[in-house]
């Protein structure tokens, strides 16, 4: 465990002040599961005396990017740490693959690539060198899911690793309650314990626990075996609430390295999936670096590289095109696929009277499609042969909702709602055939109409993971969305939500950047973050309390280093009080030098612990009276006292 | 009414691109309601065709600020719009007032304060000319609070200009209802016009609805009779839910002219009322300038000017200095005082063994004095005193919640809830002495324990309004607590709370900029709106609907005009697509121009016209062969049916 005090990756990659790599150890050897730990500074107590404070351990989704052992170079990828599990299990085989394609990357033939090339219209395509990467599938007549382990009753190594994962700082959590040794200011989760405790989330999180919530259908692992690289992580209403990012070179902007840059960002402010919305150039390349590279799993929705091999026409779209596709993703390593197989012929004109129609990109593509051909939605019509697909290499459905309300107007209608209990007619189809599924949710809802989407979902979708984007609570604000959709996002986490699709401040309005990308991870890890304590997860609280308890007694440094976003911190309270000096200060810009609401703590304490002894003292000189007395009336137990005539 | 279109007043100010300034009338000359109307273009049909789009109005609180036809000079002041009403009600009369101390501005005399002028030590104290506005006071036995004529059964104009504010997004959204000719795509409030109108919100707020509401301590009017520059707003929890923001020189930094410039801001993004928090030098003209240029109700804490002339030592200070202050500001027309009476000494203790003891700097001062003499807190001993000078001036209570908790595990304690009893006592004794009275609540509290503070205020302090800070919903984001604290906002504005104290980004860490107050103002109309929202009120869908339908129709700039920070948006628009023809294209950066999922709804629309066209023509057609069929069979009405012999 490298002890540096600010972590920094070979990359140059500055990471997190004070804070450090750790490694927990799983049953054997290869399952190492990591952590990033805050390292505290002691608490000065007012005799003088310094008392230290346990490092708080947090879940890290940054992967070998937050090793400062890493050696950090993109063009070697990282570290196939779950190549030895997935072959371990006998059931998978090498096949050389399909031949990748110009039309993979946008271009009609290689010649075209050349050309715009040569022209300088297009960056050169940079090659990954996918050697010692082989591709695999599920021998015949095998399926390779972790649904499928699970309903064997195997528990796999993914499985303890995110038993562990979810786990840790629940035991951090029991290890500082049981340290009860240094008094109530060291002392953690006081006040609630039986709320924090309680609740659906149980107390400890097992591996047999993942096992079984994966088998039940109610948690997926998405975990494609072409992606072994991948930390495994677990997306479940019993576990922590996640959240996915969005990256994506669109047809307007960006480069390969920009895209593998912002996964790099992503999975640094603590983004548990992130999706490649990729519509431009280059589609397969990009999705290469990325999968070579990403700690996290990566989603895709596969119908927006299939309309690019279209020529953009979605009535040029054939099963063909979309099934190629599919098997060239796959086989990259894709770990979960947005399918908008809901999209119904007879729901489409559910959405002619709305006020915004039909806003998902996918949703308007088989939309076009079916009312082009007059034919029912051909990814309905194929959800066996998909089906079939994802479950030779365990890529997880995250069915879509196409028609989902893109305003407030629009919420909880019939269109909506049609689309949903196909969802979950069409989760069952997949259980049947061993593949892990998520269902996508709404967009733009009321808070009121929230707890009704979480209750439909539940019951239609047969408890399969919902995935929601937000939602958003109100269409006023463009430029805020990341908060309007925070609320949103925060309530239905609580209700049941297992992941959040992130919104930035850009929503609706340009594509994000790094600023955006940063400012809708941190909003998300918020709501999800106050989803998990509503929810009652005692980890949640653990560290809230190490915040709290800096806070309170003014170690600024560990305040700053404990929050979600240190630099921001560091950089609000420099605003101010720029001085050194401050960041040790018994006083905050509030309320100045001169006086400050936490100082007077010190006095209310020592006055209740006079009051407590000023009570045991007069218990105690009550005693010796009643003694005394005792004693005065001769020391008999049994004294007859006078019988009241009156009641004889 | 001037029809700029872009709102920029007299100094140089700009206010909202596209918006002109509208004043509706009440039943007299001097009732002049302002609002913002923003101004759209029109709809451009498939067809060719333009469709007008009616402008939009929205409640104003920048008051004269916002009116391009205003002087703008801070030294004049602003018109003084209730003065007449205050005075033909017959029951105030002018009085010398007291006689303004050096130690009102925080100097022990006047050769102190010129002494540090000289020496640079301060800046010069800029007085406001307080010719031409006389003290006023109630006559003896007379009761002049909003309250009082409330119960007699009186409809002041503050009520009825209150109704017309409150209601008249209620008139356009009716308006708009049955502006049914122009089709689906210009008739707004289609799709959930009975959830919308339902709740608790009624129909129509009339000025009798004000009345009885106020009457009933439902609601308040925060308006001094010394503060007749003011706009009146009502806060209740049957209207729209309210933010507030604070100010204030702290000891660190600060002057006046940034005081007012940060009023005239808060007010300009929407805040609703405004607490000048100051605790450094200058205090009293700080105040004064801000008064006579703030259009909405101003509110303090006495205790902290108290303090300062107590030297800053809580031990020090008496109920004397305490209620000279409070004549001070009544005198001055600060519209409502925070205070922290229910910080009884035998809730103390209690918070002794918290996470973060007492954060609320009233409470701990409070806390210190109980302390120092072993007595009951003064504020609480004094408080039918304190009553009868607030009933001199209508100034309303904000019973402040001095044991509000400062962390998560802190939530919903026994020191909390004992001191919001106390509230509910103290607001019935305010209520018998004619006084106004909301009640402030927390602080930090996670999601699952927010309803439970609600429904026990509405229960102790008999429905008086509930005005919370935040409350934030997890302690690990400080620099994003505007976000952790909207979540909380939201909800509790939905279950009930009348108004929010709006949290900026630098809570915890340092004092607000204007970049922070705008992102805190902004956070809470996020807040507020989403409340309002899920509580039916149909003036707010009525925005949501407008600026949805404006994005629909990729009427860009209309879509930042109705946005809450139409700058923002247009920056965030322009960082992708700069070019001008971009705000009139029909395509986004999302899409790209070569796809956009809102092009599509045109051919569903067509498709679902065809259907229903197609339908209707079977239909028809139906109707016809059936119609051959009647004359056939010799159009007889009645046909006798072969009995079938089996059934008889």
């Amino acid at each position: 465990m490298p002890d540096t005090a600010d972590l920094t990756a070979q990359t140059g990659h500055r990471l997190f002040p004070s804070s450090r790599r750790a490694y927990v150890a799983g049953s054997r050897p290869d399952i190492r599961v990591p952590m990033r730990e805050i390292v505290l500074t002691p608490t000065q107590l007012p005799n003088g005396t310094e008392v230290p404070n346990e490092p708080v351990r947090v879940y890290d989704t940054s992967g070998p990017w937050g090793d400062p052992e890493f050696h950090g170079e993109a063009s070697r990828g990282l570290p196939p740490i779950r190549a030895g599990w997935i072959r371990e299990r006998g059931d998978v085989e090498e096949i050389p693959g399909r031949t990748a394609r110009p039309i993979d990357d946008g271009y009609l033939s290689d010649r075209h690539r050349e050309q715009a090339e040569a022209e300088g219209r297009r960056n050169p395509i940079k090659y990954f060198d996918r050697t010692g990467h082989p591709i695999l599938r599920a021998k015949p007549g095998r399926r390779v899911s972790q649904l499928h382990y699970a309903r064997q009753g195997t528990v796999t190594p993914e499985m303890e690793y995110i038993a562990i994962r979810e786990n840790t700082k629940l035991q951090r959590a029991r290890d500082l309650l049981e340290m009860t040794g240094d008094g109530p200011r060291n002392s953690l989760w006081r006040q609630h314990p039986g709320q924090a405790w309680g609740g659906r989330v149980p107390r400890e999180i097992t591996a047999e626990f993942v096992r079984d919530e994966v088998a039940r259908g109610r948690a997926i692992i998405p975990c494609n075996i072409n992606h072994p690289e991948l930390e495994p992580m677990i997306i479940g209403r019993n576990f922590l609430v996640k959240i996915n990012t969005n990256i994506g070179n669109s047809a307007v902007a960006s480069s390969i390295d920009e895209e593998v840059e912002k996964m790099r960002w992503s999975v640094k402010w603590g983004g548990d999936t992130l999706m490649d919305l990729s519509t431009g150039r280059n589609i397969h390349q990009t999705r290469e670096w990325i999968l070579r590279n990403c700690p996290v799993p990566v989603g895709t929705v596969p119908i927006y590289q299939a309309l690019e091999k279209a020529g953009g026409r979605p009535e040029e779209l054939t099963w063909e095109i979309f099934r190629d596709t599919l098997i060239e993703q796959a086989e990259q390593g894709v770990d979960y696929f947005t399918i908008h197989a809901g999209v119904l012929l007879r729901y489409i004109p559910l959405t002619a009277r709305r006020m915004t129609g039909i806003v998902s990109r996918g949703g308007s593509i088989m939309a076009k499609w079916c009312l082009s051909h007059h034919k029912e939605n051909f990814l309905h019509t194929h959800w066996d042969d998909i089906c079939d697909i994802m479950a030779a290499y365990d890529v997880s459905f995250s069915i879509g909702d196409g028609l989902r309300p893109g305003s407030i107007a629009d919420a909880n209608d019939e269109a909506q709602f049609g689309e949903l209990k196909t969802q979950g007619e069409l989760t069952l189809r997949a259980w049947d055939r061993g593949v892990q599924v998520m269902c996508e949710g709404p967009g733009h809802v009321p808070m009121h109409m929230i707890p009704e989407n979480m209750e439909k979902q539940l019951e239609w979708c047969h408890e399969a993971p919902f995935y929601t984007l937000g939602p958003l609570t109100t269409d006023i604000a463009p430029g805020y969305d990341h908060i309007t959709s925070a609320i949103g996002a925060a309530m239905i986490g609580w209700h049941g939500t297992a992941m959040l699709c992130y919104v930035t401040p850009k929503e609706h309005l340009g594509l994000p950047d790094r600023d955006d990308v940063r400012a809708g991870v941190i909003a998300y890890k918020i709501a999800a973050h106050a989803a998990d304590l509503a929810k009652g997860h005692p980890a949640a609280q653990y560290r809230d309390n190490a915040l709290s308890k800096a806070r309170f007694e003014f170690r600024w440094q560990d305040q700053f280093n404990l929050s979600l976003d240190p630099e921001r911190a560091r950089e609000y309270h420099d605003a101010t009080l720029p001085q050194d000096s401050a960041k040790t200060a018994h006083f905050c810009s509030m309320c100045g030098p001169q006086f400050c609401s936490m100082k007077i703590t010190e006095d209310v304490r020592r006055y209740a612990d006079e009051e407590a002894l000023r009570e045991s003292e007069a218990i105690a000189a009550g005693l010796k009276a009643k003694a005394e007395e005792f004693r005065a009336t001769g020391g008999e137990i049994y004294r007859a006292e006078p019988a009241d005539p009156k009641t004889a």
